[in-house]
Formats: C-alpha cells, sequence, structure tokens
C-alpha cells in the first residue's frame, strides 16, 4: 500500500507541478510527522530527509544505524546514510535534484499537513541558508492533502470492514441499552467488543465510545459518567473503531420511552428527523468541485430555518488512518478553520456528515454517517440511520 | 501523577525565571505534542493553549465542545472554551497574566522540546502580532528537559517494574535461543511474552525487538531475519518494554560456541569485556554536573584504547515515557546532536548506557543497561550483564 501512495504521489506532484516533496523528520517515534504513514511505514531515530520528484527519483537520507532498516523496505531507489551531519549529503542531493519547488510539511490550516516542527523547520532553513534552495520553499498542504484525501481501492476497503464491524458493534450495544443503566457501563459494552475483536478506539480511548443521556449530559468529547438512562432521554453514541490502521466513526440516536409513552415526544422526532433530513440535503450536495462551507451551510441553514441553533462544529470531516482525516472540511468560515471551508471536494474523499440539534429537557439528537465521493456525486458507506431507535 | 508535574513546572519555571509556559496545540490525537502527556493527559481537537505561569496560574482555553472534558479533569483552575476563533480570548488571558517570558514547545536540539508545528508557530505569532507578547517568545526546552528529566518517585518506580519485567523475559527467551533458530523465531517469542503480559513495546514494533545472529547482521534499528544462529556467532537482542506508560530499553548479548569449543574465542571475550568495562567507567563518571559528551568520550575513548572503531552512536539517551526521553544526552560533539552533549546531568534522570563493539566474523558485542542520577553519583536499575551469556 505504502508503494501504491509513493506512486499516487508522485501524479500528484506533476498535477500540482511542484518538483520536490521533502519530508524532514527525526526520532518519528515521539513527535510524529503523519506523513511518514504513507510514504515509509517504519520509523527512524536521527534527522532523516524523504524525498521524492515529479519525475520520480525517491531518495532516503538517514542516519547510518537507520540505513538497514529503511533499505530494506525497498521503497526508495535510493538510501543514504550518513553519520556526523545530514547538511552537506542533503544538500548534495538536492543540488543533484535542481527543484525549482521544494515542498515542506506545514501548514497553518491542517494539521495533518502540519507534521513538520518549528525547530525542525528552523534547522532546515539554516541547512539551506545562503543556497538559491532557502528560496524555494512552499507549503506540502495541498500535496498531503490530496494524498490523505483520495483513498485508493485498498484504503477504502479497509475504512468500509471498519464501517462494518462498528455497525455490528451498534446492533449489539442496543439491546444492553435501558433504563438504570449507566453512560459508563454502556460504554463498557463497546469496549468489551473492541477487545474480543481485538482492534482499537478510533480516537482517544477516554472518549471513544462517548454516550450521553439525556438533557444534562456534556453532549460531545466528553468521557462517559455514572449518568444513569432514565424514560425522556434521548441518548446518542458517538463511536469509531480503527481496523488494520483505517478508521471508522459514526453516531446514533436512541429515545427511551417514558411510562405510558408509545412512541417519543413530537418535539424529539421533529429534531430527529430534521437531523436525518439535513444528512440528506448535504450529501446531495456533496460532490466533486463544490467548496466544503457550501455543503455545511445547507445543513445549518435547514436546521436553523427549523428552528435550532447553529451546531458549534463543522457538518463533516474526512476520515482515514485518523477519525479526524484529510485536508478540506465540510465546515462554516470561522476563523478557527483557516482556509480549509474553501478547499474543493474532490473524487475518493471520504466525509462524515453530522449536523446535531439539542432538544430542551431531552437531549442532544445526532446521526453521523459517512460517505465517499464519486464522480459526479456521493455515496453513503454506512446505510443511514432512518428513524430514531426507540427502547 | 499530572497534578504532580504540573507542580513540578510551577517549581522548575521559578528556578528558571520564567513567567508562563505556553502549550499550544490541535487535533493533538493527530500530531501529538509529546508535553500534553504531562500537563493534560487527554486530547483535544480545535487550537487549544495551555498555560501555566511561575505564580502558579493554570489556564485551558479549548474549543467549545472539548470545555467538558477538560474542565473534568481539575488540572486547570481555569478552563475557557470559545466556538470562532482563539485569538481573542488568548491575548485576553495574556494581558491578564502580563508575563515577561513566554516560554513554547520548540527547540533545535531537543526532539521532546520540539511539539509545536512550524504551521501552529506562525499561526500563534500571527495573533500575537503587534502585542508586547510577540518579542516575549523563547523557547520552552530547559523547562521541558527538566520536566521529563527529573522523575518524580511514582515515575522511577514505573521504570523499574518496566525494567523487571523485560529482564525476567530476557531470562526466558535465553533458554530458547540455539543454533538454527531464526532471529524472527527468537523475537517472535518475546513477542508472545509481550502479548501474555499485556504490554506493549517500547519502540517501532517492526523492530523492537531487534535481534543480530552473526557478522553479516545489520548490528542495529532493524528488524529481525530468517538469518538462523550457528555456532560462531555473537547474538544480541535489544528490546524495551512499555508498561504503564514508561520504557524500559535493554541489551544484552550471547555467544554461541562452535563444536569443540568450550569457551568464547579470547577476540569475543575482549570485546565483550571491553564493553562491560567501559559501561562501568561511564557510570563511575555520570554524576549531576558534569556535561554529557564527558560520560560519551570516556566510554569512546576507552574502546578506542583497545583497538575498536568509535561507535557510531551516543553512550546513551534518557528514558521515560518514550525510549528515547529527555533532552541531555550521552553523546559525541556531532553536528547531529546540536548542543545536546553540552547538557547538564542532573539528579533524577534516568540514563541507558550503551557502548558497542563490531567483532570482526563474530558479530556485535552490545550491552544496554539502565541508571538513574542520584544526588552524588548514579545507581544501576539493572543488574548489569557481567559474563557474556553461553549457548
Amino acid at each position: 500500500m505504502i508503494q501504491e501512495k509513493i506512486h499516487q504521489t508522485i501524479a500528484i506532484l506533476k498535477e500540482k507541478g511542484v518538483d520536490l516533496w521533502l519530508t524532514f523528520v527525526r526520532e518519528s517515534d515521539t513527535v510524529h510527522d503523519p506523513s511518514l504513514d504513507f510514504i515509509l511505514g517504519t520509523s527512524v531515530t536521527w534527522q532523516s530527509a524523504f524525498m521524492i520528484s515529479a519525475k520520480g527519483e525517491t531518495v532516503a537520507l538517514v542516519g547510518s544505524l537507520d540505513e538497514t532498516n529503511i533499505r530494506s523496505r525497498g521503497l526508495y531507489a535510493e538510501v543514504i546514510g550518513y553519520v556526523e551531519s545530514i547538511k552537506d549529503p542533503l544538500l548534495g542531493v538536492l543540488k543533484r535534484l535542481n527543484p525549482q519547488k521544494i515542498a515542506i510539511n506545514y501548514s497553518l490550516d491542517s494539521p495533518l499537513g502540519d507534521g513538520l516542527t518549528h525547530g525542525m523547520y528552523e534547522l532546515l532553513m539554516g541547512y539551506l541558508s545562503g543556497t538559491p534552495f532557502a528560496e524555494k520553499i512552499i507549503s506540502a498542504d495541498g500535496i498531503i492533502g490530496a494524498l490523505r484525501g483520495r483513498k485508493s481501492p485498498a484504503e477504502l476497503d479497509r475504512i468500509k470492514a471498519a464501517i462494518k464491524l462498528t455497525l455490528d458493534m451498534f446492533s449489539r450495544v442496543s439491546g444492553f441499552i435501558q433504563p438504570g443503566r449507566t453512560e459508563k457501563e454502556i460504554a463498557g459494552f463497546l469496549k468489551e467488543e473492541l477487545k474480543k475483536a481485538g482492534v482499537t478506539e478510533a480516537w482517544d480511548p477516554d472518549y471513544c465510545p462517548s454516550v450521553f443521556t439525556g438533557p444534562e449530559s456534556a453532549g460531545a468529547h466528553a468521557g462517559p459518567t455514572d449518568r444513569k438512562v432514565e424514560g425522556g432521554h434521548i441518548l446518542n453514541i458517538d463511536f469509531g473503531i480503527k481496523l488494520n490502521d483505517y478508521c471508522s466513526d459514526l453516531q446514533r440516536t436512541w429515545y427511551i420511552l417514558r411510562d405510558g409513552e408509545s412512541e417519543p415526544p413530537a418535539e424529539v422526532m421533529k429534531a430527529f428527523n430534521g437531523i436525518r433530513d439535513a444528512i440528506e440535503r448535504a450529501a446531495e450536495a456533496l460532490k466533486p468541485g463544490v467548496e466544503g462551507w457550501m455543503v455545511d451551510k445547507l445543513a445549518r441553514d435547514y436546521l436553523v430555518s427549523l428552528g435550532y441553533e447553529e451546531y458549534p462544529h463543522a457538518l463533516g470531516h474526512q476520515i482515514g488512518r485518523f477519525a479526524h482525516d484529510g485536508k478540506g472540511l465540510l465546515c462554516p468560515k470561522w476563523d478557527r478553520y483557516g482556509k480549509l471551508p474553501f478547499d474543493k471536494v474532490e473524487e475518493g474523499q471520504v466525509y462524515t456528515i453530522e449536523p446535531r440539534c439539542t432538544v430542551k429537557g431531552y437531549g442532544v439528537a445526532t446521526i453521523e454517517e459517512i460517505v465517499v465521493v464519486t464522480g459526479e456525486r456521493c455515496e453513503f458507506l454506512s446505510p443511514p440511520q432512518t428513524e430514531i431507535y426507540v427502547v
């Protein structure tokens, strides 16, 4: 799969008119540049440079003790080991490749395109200082965004497998949800499922899964509590797994009937159906060429038109090796998202769609689905939740 | 333990005359600043600032959806959530705290002090631009180095537990090593031990453990191969585990007798004893106040005086949450180590000592021990290997 992604990189470099992509790292087990997972798949100790050119040249420059390991991967046509300093061999390779643009891994907007630490940036610029290369540095965030976003068939298969297993787990936990159980007990049931399946959480184990029951719950990004499920609660679960290095990220919503109720109250149904329909509308608009904010705005405006507050987050994010992956985001034009809302949607990207409504006195209604962008539209990878689950 | 490390931080800030330490992160599950493990212990999604002052003020500024989770930790006296942009609340807090120096997480020399990405650095400097705070930025690497290096009793206990379990595993694998077994089989035995104990590798699972047998082996930082153990081989294993978030990192050396041999040949014994004695000499010199290069030089010069080539790496590194941890390093004054060789050894630091000798025609003799620096000297945390193990 890494070989496949390196080939894809070369095509992306050509498409974007960038000669050379330079990934500059050290001690990659500690502060880890996530681009390495696509172009190396192991770790290095000393300052190392991985260079891929639009012409298809591939050069790895590594500390001498890492040389055998890197060479054994067979990914780089040239593997050069050094002992005392990377500076001279690095300048030597750059002179030979003679790039007009050198893309490096920093980005103001995209966390995953921003794997180069500031100290490493300063070191690199020190090495290049006084050479023509210092003027040729650009951000690689477009390259990294494309590489992470445009999933290969093999990557897509892994995501589908993760989704399928997660939905199985959702269907089993559904039978476990009942009045008197706590958020922690319900989360514990899913933790046990993870253990049995031998897979890990897609994000911070402290709040994966998140379980929120009732009107007093945190509603997002918080761990499960001792709060008990009661009649009249909306309960939602945000859960994802990592299977074979690729993630799922899904949310489902339940309603717990009160004594005497035979169906959820009208305001709960209105919110749930609003969410469901907002997802439908967003999915219809999600296709190559649109900008992320447009899709977010559709869902956001629709829910506001129903009388709900704006949800305080993006409508959706990409998934991949991380639950939050890729560059483009389906998000509003808020400062904190920088230029990400203006990124164009591309074929092969996998997005979540996850609007939310707070229903006063009941809880938070959310659904999170996953779609892949195809040639002219998008397709659901998770069969959408169309009815609220009633307990 | 995090509360304990935050208290320690306040003392370190006072000692170093720095008003404020600012850790600036986003999507901390993906590109993870390792300082967060000491001051937070969970993850955040949006741009977030964790501020600790020499006066003991603690302020966390996080995206609104992360607020509940961060507040629930009880680590920060003030937790402030924001929705659209962190800029104004951040400048508000800085005005109130009014620091003269603001330490941020970048370092040219120390990978673990360099958790701030370049894009995040640019964002931060953009926010501070036009305010007096832009001129007050300094590197936090001294603070982070002290915080990671000076182990609390609880941290030391965890390292001791990891070492003990690793030595148990070494003693069991010793009975498994015999002619005809491959490096991969021997590594597989230790992988099985990890699984049984429910612990993980201390570094990249591809080469933890490393097993090297005979004169043709890679010798360091490479995965095990199908090479078979034979009479006349020196065999060494480099192995570490992570137990309760803290690591071990140890090496042991065996010699495989040839038919008719009753003990290792003289050149093998000379190298093994040379390594053992180099460790002894280095440990005698390792005490608070000496600079790392001095300790490295002692071992390095001793082995050169016996006729061996200089080992192509540092004599030792600190361990902690990572196998390679802390700032100060027992290393030569080579470019690639920057200013690290000149860092002074401090009480409470835990170092490996791991010189090596190549013995032509036999393999690589190495031992790696772990010591803790005490008031006036250092103490071995691993009972040293004093005799080569003979198979």
